[in-house]
């Protein structure tokens, strides 16, 4: 505890940590002003994500960067499922696509993107083991034809017949997608760990913290980052109307920035610290996570909590965009080098996503 | 013949040959029957098969594996042409097409993915030269694209003039595709031969057979299968209406997965000898025969034998199941190491494939 | 000025030359005869385009291939902008369009492969820099992302709040794709200069020309070009009509292989003589130049000198043949290595495509 008092003090950074509990003060008192609540939930989430890569990276510094960014991955990505989870308990099937479908291309386009252009601006070209983002692009590829099936029927046909179809095919879906990831994991961590070894890293020299304190820092800052994202997502809809944004962007882009903005710290910060293993096996790992973990566990827990089963089905532009987004990452880290144009380029796909988003008129459909 | 009364007594699974006059019998005694005749078809092809692997190996192993895989794959889709032929001189267009695609993705998809999931298990990282299966994908892309143009264009317009452009287009792209089959022999077994040799291998262990025997046994076991698969095709729609399949899970799956019985013994024995190139030579070497020899041929049979043209255009789906199948082949070898989850991956492709294809309501157009 | 009266002297195929004042004087006096303009504005093409590809030669020979071929597809495509210019002043938007898909179609399926295959019939196998080719066809990947949304759109909904966004969009998208093209020149010729230089070549046999005749003749020649290329596009449409092709195959294919047909003698002979470097480099340069720098020109050019402001959108079927040409060209250029038959497979799609476009009956939109 007091190495993480020290900490606090040592970082300017951090002292933001006092708009976490402004914000629930402001909760309390004003729940009716959105902009005011949006605008303190982004302040209050960039200190706690700050802290969550620190603790990451002690935690990352004794288990190899694969385990790490695995775990950070997991981690961060709590945020998404606790977000979508309370927007599938109201129903919200639309706003729950919109984030998985937002996190999964932001993850693969902003945060690979601008970790290789962060890293590529310190150091030259950089090197990564590309088994691993290999790994992670074919189950994002295996998801990605997944949505197609139930997408592109429910686009044709909207009878009984085939609603019914959608549902039934979701549930198998869902299923084959878990066992899918399972299996993954059995492969990276078990039966082939060895190539997916990360390159020797000359000493560290910030000091870890030791485990324990690590581990419970990175929980409870998980939860903390959960609850001011929840604060988050109830105002930004009506404050991103104010600010005049499209429902369409601020469902894919502003939600996705915001949720991811604790594994984006961690990713940029392995970027400049030339540990591309890291930030690859964050951006990638986390996107493959809410693909075939996320996703299809949503679509599970929708038979218990939702007012209706949810189905895997996606609006045609979103499943295009995860599509583009897959096969960019795919040749992109196919040669496991990097360098500053590699993370423009992702970048400049994700701008026009964001782009056509964002002018995009609000009465066309923006989901599921 | 003595030899090969030899080895039918020392190996149990040949003495399964007892059911390929026992079908006969039946279907002249029982014709009425289809799923007693089903039933006896499918314990009548794995014998015929796993006779038709031993007499490739032994060709295989005097030619090296590439010409082996050729002739492997040229032989094996006798059975595949044989039975298209039937169903063009009855004008079931529908049937054709779907057998053609089922047989296309059963062999880039199952029967590559379960080659690496059976050598992988065994061996634990394989490798193979990479350059034949990019030469097949290769063939299997531009099969692809050619079949793109007809099937989008029918998709969208049904006028005569459409009609006869369909055709025309269609016989020139079927003439097309067969130059480019032509064009991919002399490159690889005459003008860069020296690039698609496989890897050495250490002492055969099995005595090989004489050359004629061989020959004569790949020659007459093929005939068999042809007839005794003639008998599965004719039961095959009315059993599977029986055990509740979909007609279209019926063509594209179940057709493909019995019609390649004989290549699938022979490539998964090879990958379980680690000789992996004998493998992926079958399974992509099938599938790149099939689409730019077997069906261009058919279009121009359905000239002199089928009762109308025949064109390229396929139903929209099996287009897309041939792209995503060619494209995952594709990046899946490009490596030429494979594992056991990269044949877990190919078959998750094909059981997401299959389960579509299974729960599909009937009354959605099942081709072409 | 000796030296260039020499070479053309010494050249049977420059004295073709006489028939650039031919045709200037046929045009003056017989204007109303499209088929005589035609034939005469061809055969002035090659012999220019033949004395453009020495001269490119004698600056490259000094500058290393990249810059030389970066030169070479710089100027090459003034006769693309001049052409579009032309159309685009007469508010011939459908032209601009065809013009601007078929050449890089052209570039990357034809010129491509055609250099492979002639600099693979003469030489075994061919070694070029990957990484070149990787880069341009990343630039061609991007500028064909930001070509869908625009074109998805305007083909669902022809609204005016939807033509609005297409128009918005097409403008930030311009802007997006120079910006791209420029930081892609800033990487490939400053900052990681070193991963793109060429293979070493032994002693380059012919004298080259000093760089002021060079750089003097490349500019003239274009000019002459250019001048030759208007007359030919004016007589072209007629001309054809004459020659029974349709107006796609014509916007498509022959005006872009006309056009096209100086940077071809230059990657021609960069093939033969083993410097395949210059052949990919003009092949994808042009194409992403024409794509990233000339359509996104055209576009901002349309609200300056155009009678509407012009958009981004394509044609769906000339999105389709980008999409293919660049996911062809991106995959066979992967290994760095080359044979004929890489080349036969690059022109058996571009046959693919040419077949589509001489059928396709008159009455189909031929675009944009």
């Amino acid at each position: 505890m007091r190495t993480l008092l020290i900490e606090i003090r040592r970082t300017p950074l951090l002292w933001l940590l006092v708009f976490v509990p402004a914000l629930f003060v402001a909760e309390a008192l004003r729940p009716e002003a959105p902009s005011l609540l949006f605008v303190l939930s982004v302040l209050a989430i960039v200190p706690l994500a700050a802290l969550l890569s620190r603790a990451t990276e002690s935690v990352a510094a004794k288990t190899g960067d694969t385990v790490g960014g695995l775990l950070n991955a997991t981690l961060g990505n709590l945020t998404e499922l606790v977000i979508a989870l309370a927007a599938l308990r109201a129903g919200q099937y639309v706003l729950v696509k919109a984030s998985i479908a937002g996190a999964i291309v932001t993850n693969t386009l902003f945060l690979l993107g601008a970790s290789f252009l962060l890293g590529g601006l310190k150091h030259h070209t950089q090197e990564y083991n590309r088994n691993n983002a290999r790994l992670q692009a074919s189950l994002l590829f295996l998801a990605t034809i997944a949505l197609l099936a139930p997408s592109a029927v429910r686009g044709a046909d909207a009878g009984p017949a085939m609603a019914e179809f959608v549902r039934a095919l979701s549930l198998g879906l869902s299923g084959l997608l878990i066992v899918a990831y399972a299996l993954g994991m059995v492969f990276s961590l078990k039966t082939h760990r060895e190539i997916f070894a990360s390159a020797e890293h000359e000493g560290e020299e910030e000091p870890t913290w030791p485990v324990g304190l690590a581990v419970a820092t990175l929980a409870a800052v998980t939860v903390l980052v959960a609850l001011v994202s929840e604060v988050f997502v109830e105002s930004v809809q009506e404050a991103a109307v104010a600010f005049g944004m499209t429902p369409a962007f601020v469902g894919f882009i502003v939600v996705a920035l915001v949720g991811g903005a604790a594994e984006m710290a961690s990713a940029f910060s392995g970027a400049l610290k030339d540990r591309l293993d890291l930030s690859v096996g964050i951006a990638l790992g986390s996107a493959s996570q809410i693909a075939l973990f996320v996703a299809p566990v949503l679509v599970l827990l929708s038979y218990v909590m939702g007012p209706a089963p949810m189905g895997l089905e996606f609006w045609p532009g979103a499943v295009v965009m995860i599509l583009i987004a897959t096969i960019t990452a795919s040749s992109v880290t196919n040669s496991g080098r990097s360098a500053w144009f590699v993370g423009v380029l992702l970048m400049m796909v994700y701008a026009i996503f964001a782009m056509t988003l964002y002018l995009l008129p609000p009465q066309t459909p923006p989901g599921p």
